[in-house]
């Protein structure tokens, strides 16, 4: 056996985003209706100022400051209304002095109008006058064109997610058809012969398939796409076989399994035979994770890994180091760690970084108590059941001696 | 017109969550592969003790602790090496007195056997005998059966979200089909001669239809379901009947605009006498958002809601109200607030309660700087591209006299 060094979390990362840069990125046109939730591909920009024309946030008149001047409930100023500017149509006529136009919320305030008087401050007279009870300062309720956003103004950048308010700023600048990155084709391949499928009773010996539901789950949350989820037997032959086959169909594959040694010596010796020599990384410096095979297969244009066959090793690595990839790749910005505190001592692992789950508790009710605890879920063997609990994680450098009971911790979402 | 009193959001929350208590969830069941996403209404068992079989979690020899007592380096333990446990297949025979048997990571122990001995321990000797240089403790490595999850034990439970992590507690216990809840079927009525759609030019007057992409991805983000989307002209007959066919087809219908006074009490009108008389909340005691409008159709079962015609507000209510709403009847955890330190002193609106979109910033590099600011976003006319930017908001009670700089608060998420 070769004598293999491990790579830390970064230097693992570094040599995978140095493959992915080889692959560029496809991206796709979407009608809005179906970009929920996809990635921008590219900045929009308004082609348009917004709002387009002078627009009044109030229902009431459209007057000339000036001409309120000194207006109060019993001295009352009189005003020829000469237009009921309706919702939806242009303001047509001129405000002169002593003139004014009726505008609902939302409507064109007319030219010569600097300013709306709110209809709770009128009161109607013979049907073509009003009396203003108040003064009104310049601009008042009025929203200038332009003032939200202006020609030609990026509204949303590349890298955004279009969620909600995001589609709503898309519709408001009349993106009805947006560019946003296809997602990558990933294929799962889970290898063990003591694995048996989800609907399957396990015999002695035999544990369900996890790592192909936490892998696709977790692939198809970062907006991935899956195109092949398959068992394969622990035979040379058929891995090799499958590898190929998958590799020229996919951007990503991911071979599950492997945690016992010989298993991972085949799987990583089969990827690095069909990828031509492609794997660079033998080991993470990484509890749980150390068990991971990455490579690249310049041929096929595929990022080659290999995952641990514990559920949650397998799920921390692709978290930890997939999803930041895509999010870097898509122009995403990293989701903020939240600060908590935390509630107990937890000692570090030498040597390489650790990556614990926690739970976030409220600090309670006491004198300024506003802030949050981590409170790390440790099970011996690590079930997915635990992780299944967690809010997120912390994470502990390889130099770190361990985290002591009320340090601050930050805390990272898987997902 | 009647004098009509606002609801406070606990008010109007407390009504809604009245009426949706007439209208049982529906469920269905989803495979595994399909239930991603969504949220499930039974509380989920293991059948079986996980692990099923006492299993090694290392590479190594099964071995009797005892008999490895005193075993170093210099002094190893000779021991039999009487089977080789395959992965994914039983041990199948009994350890005894001097006896071990090779099992590698997850394999199962043999009967006789109580703690594991690595393999970085052990040296092979002529091939049927093993020599120990390392003494075990009992239960070393070994995971007992149903140490992780007991028989008839609840994984998880009602109104847990199918995330990464829970489709591998599912895929652990064999939950291969799953009972979740149905999307509530929602359609939005989009009012207003000003609106044109996304991919028409406004003229002059004009606008484009926001709210209903807002509201639309917003729905669908909940895990709702959209079925009918539709801008109606402002007409009382057109109005009439598009909430009489929308309200036979959907559990939750929202009309979206009416922000001017005289839009509104249509839109209420139109509400109240199709509901017969079902409109219980005719305006709410929060900023953005005062202009809504909630009701309950018995006959049809369905809630009514007319949201106001401001983008950011519309977003706002549907958020506050729905998403909550919808969190608890599906049983699911409201997620936790953010405590951050407000970065500006902030006014409140007397009498009502008012939520501020706000920007998550690290504190910085200072002493003990790991907490984050909150950024209020505040825009003259609150465009939706104030929220765009948002990554939650703040809510500020009615009797609340503002937020002082320095002061910590809770960010919340829209979404």
């Amino acid at each position: 056996m070769k004598l293999l060094q491990v790579d830390t979390l970064q230097e693992a990362f570094e040599k995978l985003r140095e493959a992915a840069e080889e692959m560029p990125l496809r991206t796709e046109t979407k009608e809005l209706s179906r970009a929920f939730g996809r990635i921008l591909a590219e900045d929009v920009r308004s082609e348009e100022p917004i709002p387009a024309f002078r627009r009044s946030s109030v229902d009431g008149y459209a007057v000339r400051s000036a001409d309120t001047a000194g207006a109060t409930d019993s001295i009352p100023v009189f005003l020829e209304v000469i237009e009921e500017v309706a919702i939806g149509h242009p303001a047509l006529r001129r405000i002169g002095p002593g003139a004014c136009a009726y505008v609902p919320t939302g409507g064109m305030i007319p030219e010569g109008a600097d300013a709306m008087v709110m209809v709770e401050y009128t009161e109607p007279l013979d049907g073509r006058h009003v009396a203003v009870n108040a003064s009104v300062p310049y601009g008042k309720f009025v929203v200038e064109a332009g003032e939200d956003v202006k020609k030609g103004e990026t509204v949303l950048a590349r890298g955004t997610r279009i969620d909600p308010a995001q589609a709503g700023v898309l519709a408001a600048v009349g993106a009805s058809r947006v560019e946003v990155y296809a997602p990558w084709r990933v294929s799962i391949l889970s290898t063990g012969d003591e694995l048996v499928p989800v609907d399957c009773a396990p015999g002695p010996g035999q544990v369900r398939d996890i790592n192909t539901w936490t892998l696709s789950a977790a692939a198809l949350h970062l907006g991935m796409e899956i195109v092949g989820r398959q068992a394969v037997a622990d035979d040379e032959g058929a891995l090799e076989e499958a590898i190929c086959r998958e590799a020229s169909r996919c951007d990503l594959l991911l071979v599950s399994g492997g945690s016992s040694q010989g298993r991972k010596d085949a799987t990583m010796e089969a990827l690095d035979r069909i990828s031509g020599g492609g794997v660079f990384t033998h080991g993470l410096a990484l509890k749980p994770g150390k068990p991971t095979i990455l490579g690249y297969d310049a041929g096929r244009r595929t990022i080659l890994a290999g995952l641990p066959g514990h559920p949650v090793a397998a799920l921390t690595v692709f978290s930890l180091l997939f999803g930041r990839l895509w999010r870097e790749l898509t122009g995403q910005r990293e989701p903020l760690p939240v600060p908590a505190r935390m509630d107990t001592n937890l000692p570090a692992a030498p040597g390489k970084a650790t990556c614990v789950p926690v739970r976030l508790a409220p600090e309670g009710c006491g004198a300024g108590g506003t802030g949050l605890f981590a409170v790390p879920l440790l099970g011996k063997s690590g079930l997915i059941t635990t992780v299944s609990g967690a809010d997120g994680y912390i994470l502990m450098d390889r130099d770190q001696e361990g985290i002591r009971r009320d340090e601050t911790v930050l805390v990272y979402r898987y997902f």
